[in-house]
């Protein structure tokens, strides 16, 4: 049954029906998945010698790996080779990263986490991180989370504690994997540096510009369902030298039950009409601003993102451009699918030929949209304001609404 | 969950489990959406004096925003403005929709409303329209749908009663929006002018050619989900000055309850064997001829689009044309994914290379074909007829079928 | 209901409530789709003639069409122009594959079938075939799953009983399609050959190099759904000339019951960490190595394709390479959306900039992974060893664990 999650608080770790499943029982605090299994093997196995220049997944030293409690130790040494990726001689860049507990969602009590720049400005999602190709950052995360919270969130109580940070489209070792099986994540209290490397485009190398995000993969389970359920997430856009800025970004994180950046129905548009302020729940912009949205799938459900009035080009930038025959080639497209785990963006001119307006930004599955999972772009005039009555024009017929006589004809043309 | 519907009488506006949902009382008729309480929130708050330069999302008219009851008459002024897009100085073609109430699915019952350029061929999918970039089209709505049938399939009293025509990918200003929160619907007996614009491909602009579709976006609730599954949608293709010409269009809504067009099983292919006349349960192509699709999706569930024996270019027209280095990296594909609000289009030359016969066109998740969601491209000789066992050899050895004998052995080899 | 099978056992052919479907009784036994439907009222009408250069469905031959009996002795004339696709002169090569019944499996104790070069080698997926555009393949496939096997998968004693051969991408007659309403199936016992034709990119044709696939579209029903579930589908690359080869290429087919190859959780990932071979369920590669994935949905869920520390293009070949405008229209991802029947290909350098580590490969729907839909990309160092603690660096604070003290703060910067 492909569910759809209507309780975020809900822990999606029962086993599946239709057959028997064996799980060997977890040796080690850290095991659970094929590959805290794999690791397990090879720990057990190493005492047998591995012939060099062979396939072999476990370590060369000839001894076996050391268990949990010895690995910090050990692995001291190992992790000054793999802690940046390659191309990453020097961060470029440093900032903190603070993942903490934020009031629970007014709607329905769910806990909500948040990471933020500092503990006081956390939000979900998370801050929006730029890069540019090339660009190395290095991310010094800082679990701030209660660990009541975090051992709530677990039904495994073989689950580690803790908080990480994994990102995608970028490279990183897996020291920043932000994985249990890696042990790259973060108890409560305990902090770590993330390394981030926006591999530039080379002859050799296919670049790593996009939109991309980042995400817990630890709260709860080992692909960190609920801290992504939380709201542990955020996007990244790396660009590449000589792309378009926009003059505004919006993060839209399509999630389950029916959400957009966790909020559905009114409380995914709470913008103040005297003084908006643009974010993730105000969608606001002036006409010809060019406004790029960050489309983030996250949870179990399929999305698809809709906006009104407005289209975009399946490129990387969201942008067409180049000889006619390859613009030719490139679809344009106002409606696209997205996937959890799926990033994607969008480069619109806000109401370029269609003039200010409140236009609808929803996920066009009609379930979905009809519970809520709708907002509105709002592009105001030059002016910064909303021209009375856009979108306030009535049919030209007998007023609309349930009481409307329904007999009258009137074409207006 | 992720539910499938089954019924398409159903009506979903049941509010989520999973937490209290605060709606607002509706302090007007037209509200509902987070759109429409930003409007509201707009004409209470209008009093207060909104900065220039600023973004503010109410009128900067300095007095409080009509009523639903005034709308009209002073939305008169503002809609001169606001009719058409940027770009349309005056409409290239005009011409008439018809929304009307059709006869009842055979198979299940359910309401069936249809588009027809006029009231006698309304069908579903609606007519199919063709645009060029840098066109401006008129397009006059009459509703003509019983207003007791509108009412009928809404939950929601205080909905208002109308149809719609909300299109993708063109150019509108709000006032052709198609929505309830912009009053651009049309209230049973009356008509209301909509105005696309296909905006070309300039230097500044992406253009708009594209696969496209047009639907309701009123009936039942704010997002038209009842418009939709009762038959209120119909194809669109905006195509660039060179674009290549097909012989023949079809178009293939793949929507809920496994259906394509709306129908399923044998529903789905009703093509007479001695005069087959092409249209929508009607799939048929001469060999060599040059066919498009245009593949839309509705509804609440992810489909995909495939086709035996031929294939296409994932592209904005379906073909792949250009550079060596450009078509190279071009996927040909014979399987899409699409979710609701999807459209893109595939041309194909009937036959090429594969010959004629009866050739699957179905969705590749199983349980869909399995339940119906399938139907045929047939395709015929150069003489417009099926050859003889086109798609009728039997296998070399036993011949098939429950009863055949299992064990003998024929190499045709 | 999006319904999401968690038995491969099952038979979905359960009649869709929500409104009566009237199923014509089956006429002759090989009908049930819209296509027999179709086959059968051209059997019906053709004694009315046919008038030449219109369309007609049914054959010219101005005689009602034989019935299934009589099939396969005059099919046997019409069959030998239709047997080839055009441009397949002669098969460049020609290959057995056998269609074998394997043990069970050992979780869930469903059917397992296999396709395989012998019956020895039989296995799910089927071997990976490897085509160049232009060339030719005949493959005969012998069905040697045992009758009662395959009659034991059908809920529907009219269904025939058989397996088959269906491919995608490539151009085939409808005498290989491996359907039943084209009689291209082969009966327990007996073999076919089908004829698979790698079109090649000219001016007049859009080519067929692609990632693509092979499956039963016969057992069980009319879809293949028992044949799929069971084991029958492999991975089908067909390159252009010039296309770079990879040094390993692995097929990854997602599929129901949150399966990756119908396996899951540590059925997954079985690679030995001594001498780990290569296979459907240990991806393993060396640093540097090029590595590329044929990804295939099959089933009736939609997942998405994840990897850890690797992107890839979106692109036929997943490179990036051309002028700079098309490279910079195109998106690099690591994440790819796909339903059934969606295959396409991604190329990585293992380990590139990111190093040697268990880099885990999982489908992003939380719930998929979390019930084990996720194993481990293996990467080596150039020795072929995993170096010590790659990805076994533990946090930089009190060690994690369930029993960890959550109070700590150790900023190892």
């Amino acid at each position: 049954m492909d569910k759809e999650t209507k309780d975020i608080g809900e822990v999606v770790l029962a086993p599946p029906d239709g057959g028997a499943e064996h799980r060997p029982a977890p040796p080690a605090r850290l095991l659970g998945t094929s590959t805290g299994r794999a690791l397990l093997v090879a720990a057990v196995m190493l005492a047998t010698l591995v012939g060099v220049g062979g396939l072999a997944l476990g370590g060369g030293t000839g001894r076996p790996a050391a268990g949990p409690a010895q690995r910090p130790v050990e692995a001291a040494a190992a992790a000054r080779s793999a802690e940046r990726p390659e191309g990453c001689v020097a961060p470029d860049r440093r900032l903190n990263l603070y993942a903490v507990e934020l009031p629970r969602d007014p709607a329905t009590n769910q806990v909500r986490l948040g990471y933020g720049l500092t503990p006081q400005t956390a939000s979900y999602p998370g801050p929006t991180m730029e890069m540019i190709e090339g660009e190395c950052l290095a991310i010094t995360l800082h679990n701030q989370v209660p660990a009541a919270t975090l051992e709530a969130l677990r039904t495994d109580p073989e689950h580690p504690v803790g908080v990480s940070l994994h990102v995608h489209g970028v490279k990183y070792t897996q020291q920043s994997d932000g994985t249990v099986h890696s042990n790259s994540f973060v108890p409560p209290g305990a902090s770590r540096t993330y390394f981030w490397f926006a591999k530039p485009r080379t002859g050799a190398s296919q670049g790593t510009a996009g939109y991309w995000w980042y995400h817990d993969h630890v709260v709860g389970g080992p692909h960190g369902t609920q801290g992504l359920r939380s709201g542990l997430f955020g996007g990244l856009v790396v660009r590449r030298q000589g792309d378009p800025r926009p003059d505004r970004t919006y993060v839209t994180v399509f999630g389950d039950r029916q959400t957009i950046n966790l909020r559905r129905s009114a409380d995914a548009d709470t913008c103040d009409p005297v003084d908006p302020v643009p974010g993730p729940t105000c969608l606001v912009a002036k006409l010809g601003e060019r406004v790029e949205f960050i489309v983030i799938g996250i949870g179990d459900d399929m999305h698809t993102f809709h906006v009104h009035g407005h289209s975009w080009a399946d490129t990387r930038t969201g942008l067409a451009e180049g000889s006619k025959a390859l613009v030719d080639s490139i679809p344009i497209i106002d409606n696209k699918t997205l996937g959890p785990g799926d990033s994607f963006g969008v480069q619109i001119v806000a109401g370029d030929s269609v003039g200010p307006g409140h236009w609808m930004l929803h996920c066009h599955m009609q379930f979905h949209s009809d519970l809520g999972m709708s907002t509105t772009l709002h592009v105001l005039d030059e002016n910064g304001q909303m021209p009375p009555h856009a979108g306030g024009h009535a049919p030209a017929a007998p007023a609309g609404g349930a009481a409307a006589p329904a007999g009258g004809h009137a074409n207006h043309r």
